[in-house]
């Protein structure tokens, strides 16, 4: 949850004067969303979601961003649509913060997804990648393997009072990590972050994607590990053959994957647990005083890393 | 802000079956009130606040205060209004909570008001304590004059921590208001919180009143005194006559007072002042590490108390 800015209403009428949406009817900070400040927007026009930049997010990257949801939106993924203003522009600032207005999406997200969610998630995954194949901006994957070292050192001396051994087995896993890691996957546009939280679910289908400020270009198949780590493991962290296969037979409907990505997939699907534990070690590890946001758990993935590491195929993954 | 309890897809849908307001559209966590989790829920019969009760409202108070919004609804004054289920019960539970679904209502709240938006304020103060004379429902306050003093005994050790001399100070202040304070003044429901967080305005009118989970039966001009010094006080801690002088105009266009209202009010704004600074002393002194929600600064509160033990009459605060 987070609101970290404040937005009087002065401030908030002087902003929408730039816009076409009617006159705004009401304003409430919104739980969702950990990166920036979201607001959910009323106006006589309709429903939008006012996003304001904090500082993990780089202002450099937003053209990106916005530019990316309107080539999405554009080929029918249903992701937020940003509204231009009056001068063109997606991007405008308020309360001295990059800001921008986007598309209300309806939808739910879920906690504990069903096996069948996960089908229909792998299928949305797979368009998104056909989507994004031709949008032209570009954006590295800071937490690619490469982000990952850094990451390490800033956690490793105090990563043992998390849980004791942690330090030298994860700095063992990410050492392998970078001599195995694979090159030449089939790579483009990848969401990198599309955890249960970020996808919508209305009735039977998925009526929205969001989220997207982490998105990237990178090999495909790793968007496809990251979600087989978020999708098909229990709360109880035991792994869920049944949500993997749906989700792999779903995103293979829409895009079969090739050989050099199927027997990629087991170092991938390390690397994306190895990459969401360790950024949650470093949060887990500077929570700073006062924090309005809890950290997640970085020994969910941890234990996803275990697992990983004693899987041999993608077929161990329910891949067919 | 404050979002305490989560509430999974599967458990809203089981909850909202006793309803009926159509199909769930979308379930937002939002940033606003501090006792309780609050939800924007849209369906496809619109748009409804949903909201958890957690432990600092008493559960046996509930009946009291969706009623009260019922009472207050049927007269014309614009609140939340509870939503009944099928068997015609506005409380129900939700995850675990006492849970209740009101009506949505738009409009802004404003940070800063303006002159002109304290007179609306007091106008709408009025009509409620006038809609509210026929309410049956009891409710004491447990923050009245007589309910400080345990929170200045709990806060009164540690209080110099927050400002030398403040528990000297206090203790003074209270003692004086316990031999002081006025009994037989015209009284009824009172809102008790009405705070600009609570009031929302569209364009030049209040559109709405919310967060009556501290509404008990009191004397009105103490409802007054509440308002004057959340709505006449500059961010510096100035008194703003202006400000106050038209929410007395306001209030006296709707209700005049009495004789011994006006005599009263600076030990009532005395009262209210030192109210909210001991509740607020109180949550300073005792924030739970990990705190999803920062405590508002005591001494603000503080300040007004000073400036209310120099005042005379009510004409010293503008009320012509």
């Amino acid at each position: 949850m987070a609101v970290y800015t404040d937005v009087s209403d002065d401030e908030l009428r002087a902003f929408l004067a730039a816009y076409d949406i009617g006159a705004v009817l009401s304003l409430k900070g919104i739980a969702e969303g950990v990166e920036n400040s979201n607001f959910l927007l009323r106006t006589d026009a309709g429903q939008f979601i006012l996003t304001l930049y904090e500082k993990r997010v780089s202002e450099q990257d937003l053209p990106f961003f916005l530019t990316l949801l309107e080539h999405l939106n554009a080929r029918a993924i249903t992701c937020p649509l940003p509204v231009r203003d009056r001068q063109g522009s997606a991007l405008s600032r308020l309360a001295g913060k990059p800001a921008a207005i986007c598309t209300f999406l309806d939808g739910i997200s879920v906690r504990r997804p069903a096996a069948r969610q996960c089908g229909l998630l792998g299928e949305a995954l797979a368009a998104l990648h056909l989507a994004g194949a031709d949008f032209e901006g570009k954006r590295a994957n800071a937490l690619s393997i490469a982000g990952l070292r850094p990451l390490f050192e800033r956690a490793s001396a105090r990563a043992d009072s998390v849980q004791p051994g942690l330090a030298a087995e994860t700095g063992r896993a990410l050492e392998e990590l970078e001599q195995a890691w694979p090159e030449g996957l089939p790579a483009g546009i990848i969401h990198a972050d599309l955890f249960p939280d970020n996808v919508f679910f209305l009735g039977d289908r998925i009526s929205g994607l969001i989220d997207f400020y982490f998105a990237c270009n990178d090999a495909y198949a790793y968007d496809l590990a990251v979600c087989v780590n978020a999708w098909a493991f229990e709360p109880d962290y035991s792994f869920n053959l049944t949500k993997a296969r749906a989700l792999f037979a779903g995103y293979e409907r829409v895009r079969p994957l090739t050989g050099i990505e199927i027997s990629a997939f087991p170092i991938l699907a390390q690397g994306a647990a190895l990459r969401f534990m360790l950024t949650r070690l470093v949060d887990w590890l500077n929570v700073p005083p006062g924090a309005l946001v809890k950290p997640h758990d970085p020994l969910a993935y941890y234990r996803r890393l275990r697992f990983h590491r004693q899987q041999k195929t993608a077929a161990d993954y329910g891949r067919q």
